[in-house]
């Protein structure tokens, strides 16, 4: 494997890939209103990690050696299923959160109307450009479902309903598993997922990026609890203690910040196995799961 | 054509029929935890007009004879759409209304939270159903596309920004012209173009529906301005006179109550218009125009 330096090197710049293809999808649309298309680039625009994104190319990239345009369409799509999630997330009634990405949230920059409202155009459009941006429709309907399922109300909205639902009461492994994995793991699966579909993956490799998602998010998700206890929210960009100040389910309140660690080793070596049956190609992806375990420590 | 009581019967066996499709789209997703989608249940399933869904059905009958099922998906994805719309709109940072269909709003009946996210589940089924129950994904990719153009940032949220946008300023003519374009034409036209798409229809016919859906969206939102002034809340099932109290631009105050009412006989006449072509099987459509400007009186 390349050296981290080379690998926080190529990550980044990925990071500038899938922000150039987000401004362009958005400068495309000339017919949305200035003030609505202010608040949707507002949060989608600020300096997000794009891990989901990124995940789609890499996964698309592994299966056919290069990338492609509908892999491009596929990752702002599910850039824009994730912002929105997150504008929704940090309303009053929600999360109530004030900071996001190191800016201040949708509803405090603009309102909560136009935040509700700017939450519902990045859904609504993740979806236009999968079905008006790929031009074979049998790729269109299978990246749609993907993401729909994922982030429907059978995967990141039932995590987001649970989460809140597990506020201050005395919730078990089970159900935060329950939370993590609907909440977090199933976009991530699904980002995995829409890269090998953009990239007409066979249903072996489809299945093993699957896996991989799958426990990238996870390991993702308790890396993500373990810096809301040990981080500043100067370097995270976003409020920090709020789990606990909120009385969330993390795993560090579960069962302390040692286990949560070592959970979270096992998890991104879980990962790390799905890619058994890649070769040295797949080695971008080993080294974001080797990442995404090194921000716990 | 058939007499009115004929045309009302007609009427009610679709909305019953969009009804069973919905309450049966609900029961087959049984992984969608039992609040949420008791909340989800809860509006959708509560007495609409189901306006849409009808016209999806009847413009695909137009067109193929017979009903067919992927016009029954596109019947449910509309209504569902239509119903998460409501949903937001409802909420206390937007319209902040307590009655709908003749119910608590969702977020009175639930909360705040649950609302949020029972209409982001509602969304995204939405397409999910459009592209996981259609096995032809050319009709499948062109129905979404459809869908999310109408609902999204340049169709319907664009609609409802301008709306909220619109209290208490001093509007004109073009300013809610635009808002019911985008606010309620849009999906109206969409409901057309779905029913026109799922039958497989011709460029004209598809043209020739798209017109009618149009000019009965706006024929529909000048209506319901007129409703506001003129109806109770108990015949409505909403609350009325909160368009003026809202300081919200309608027909009515911008023009006054006869003048709407000749807009209103105007457009409905338009919607019919564009029907031309077609020989006796559109009087159902041409009917449902006759109807909705019926309200108004």
């Amino acid at each position: 494997m390349s050296s981290v330096s080379d690998f926080t090197t190529r990550l980044s710049q990925r990071r500038d890939y899938v922000n150039g293809l987000i401004s362009s999808t958005l400068s495309k649309h000339s017919d949305i209103n200035d003030d609505l298309k202010q608040a949707m680039a507002y949060t989608l625009e600020s300096p997000g990690k794009r891990i989901r994104g990124a995940m789609v190319l890499w996964c698309s990239e592994l299966i056919n050696g290069q990338s492609n345009c509908y892999a491009d369409t596929a990752a702002v799509a599910i850039e824009m299923v994730h912002t929105y999630s997150l504008i929704h997330d940090d309303l009053p009634a929600m999360d109530n959160d004030d900071l996001r990405r190191g800016r201040a949230t949708c509803h405090i920059a603009f309102d909560e109307a136009m935040a509700i409202l700017a939450g519902d155009g990045l859904l609504t459009m993740a979806f236009e450009i999968l079905a008006g941006e790929i031009d074979e429709p049998k790729v269109s309907a299978k990246l749609i479902l993907e993401l729909s399922q994922a982030a429907g109300p059978a995967g990141m909205i039932a995590g987001q309903a649970a989460d809140l639902r597990s506020e201050n009461v005395a919730g078990d492994i089970k159900m935060l598993e329950y939370i993590h994995l609907n909440k977090t793991a199933k976009m991530f699966k699904a980002a995995a997922v829409m890269g090998a579909i953009s990239a007409n993956a066979n249903p072996e490799q489809i299945e093993a990026l699957a896996e991989y998602g799958t426990k990238m998010g996870l390991g993702f998700q308790i890396a993500d609890d373990i810096l809301d206890v040990c981080s500043s929210s100067e370097h995270l960009g976003k409020t920090v203690g709020k789990d606990e100040k909120a009385g969330k389910l993390t795993y560090p309140v579960l069962i302390g910040l040692e286990q949560s660690k070592v959970i979270a080793e096992k998890t991104a070596n879980q990962a790390i196995g799905a890619l058994a049956n890649f070769d040295e190609r797949a080695d971008v992806l080993r080294e974001l799961a080797i990442t995404m375990l090194n921000r716990t420590r």
